[in-house]
């Protein structure tokens, strides 16, 4: 196998979409440094799951970064005394109350940070626009403005090193056809954890908007979801 | 006076620029939250500098947030391997190597999910496009395209809540008009920090970027710079 020298950042939750997200970033030949951050949610269980989603994927390397949880307010994932919303409406239009604010733009300005750092161009993101949740941070226009942005931000650019690509390859799939693609590139989905909402043990509740999307997206492949739900 | 109750971020580092986009800020009544960022910096001796200036101006709360500094590597100003240039040509269209990859982007992610979950609109920085030391993340099309991402990014804009404005009162002031605005607000900048290379008991070198554009302005206000520096 030819030699992995072209540099990739992907932003990685631990979650089905970015893990599907990294296995893509690997299998198009980057080699890839995966960066995981701690903000204090809720579900801090992703964390190692994280880990063992880089080791298994194969990332060359995996970075967990701290973020001061005191700027992400108001969030369920993040406040213990809201909420995680269970068996909500999920075509319901409005933004449910796990939105963190301004989340996706803090993670991706590090990620361009370290991009910038380590000589990387390319930064890859799992946001979904098809099953998601109605989060701003995860639309195609949002990216197309933040790449816009690095590239006016960052002394590579202007030294001519190259030019930033935010690459979201499954922004336009179905939960469906993301597990489908995972699957096909040899993804351990039993590593993920999705669930907002986990129980003491780290079981996933099922009843949360990510476990239901990634619920349902299961049965429509016709797969089995490895995790283990917690009882209702 | 009317009490203050439009809130805005205001970025602080403790140096010069900062500290009059706070005090202007001020003086257009909003109420000030200071934001100060712990990245591993040389002159850290900045953190303490922006905490006098945040309390001498009067701002309404003063934070210091911690960066995992690994992610801003290959600037003089993180690595102490790597020396600050003194003396250096001004004029010099190279970016030079205190530049920190992408750093001002970090700053006001931060910036904007802190306003998001405070609900504030306006967030200040004090980058300055003419005496300014050619880093990229300080011009205008910069901040505009940062601007307009985060009006894509945040549930706020789509809840109809308001508009985020990034504001830049001093981009196109020159330093000499910077401290003289800064004066006429009752500034005291001798709790200001500049230096990006002090001695170890904090005495700026002046000689570095920093300084010699701090100095150069004091002289071309007829003003005295009320720092004490390091002998040559």
């Amino acid at each position: 196998m030819a030699k992995k020298t072209k540099k990739a950042v992907v932003l990685l939750s631990g979650g089905l979409d970015s893990a599907t997200t990294l296995a893509i970033a690997e299998a198009e030949g980057f080699r890839c440094f995966a960066l995981t951050f701690s903000y204090g949610q809720r579900h801090s269980i992703e964390l190692k799951a994280a880990g063992k989603v880089a080791k298994s994927i194969g990332a060359f390397q995996h970075k967990i970064i701290n973020i001061d949880p005191s700027v992400f307010a108001n969030s369920a994932l993040t406040d213990k005394s809201i909420r995680v919303p269970l068996d909500r409406n999920l075509k319901s239009s409005e933004i449910p109350i796990t939105y963190v604010p301004a989340r996706n733009t803090v993670f991706l300005s590090y990620a361009l940070a370290f991009a910038e750092s380590i000589g990387a161009f390319d930064i890859f993101i799992g946001v979904n626009a098809a099953d998601y949740s109605g989060y701003p941070d995860c639309r195609s226009e949002y990216i197309k403005a933040f790449e816009k942005m690095a590239n006016l931000a960052t002394a590579a650019v202007i030294r001519k090193k190259g030019h930033y690509k935010i690459h979201t390859p499954i922004i336009k799939m179905t939960k469906a056809q993301i597990i489908k693609t995972g699957t096909h590139l040899g993804i351990d989905y039993s590593l993920t954890h999705s669930c907002y909402n986990p129980d003491k043990i780290g079981k996933p509740c099922g009843r949360c908007d990510s476990c239901r999307l990634r619920l349902k997206g299961f049965a429509q492949t016709g797969l089995k979801d490895p995790l283990k739900y917690a009882k209702r």
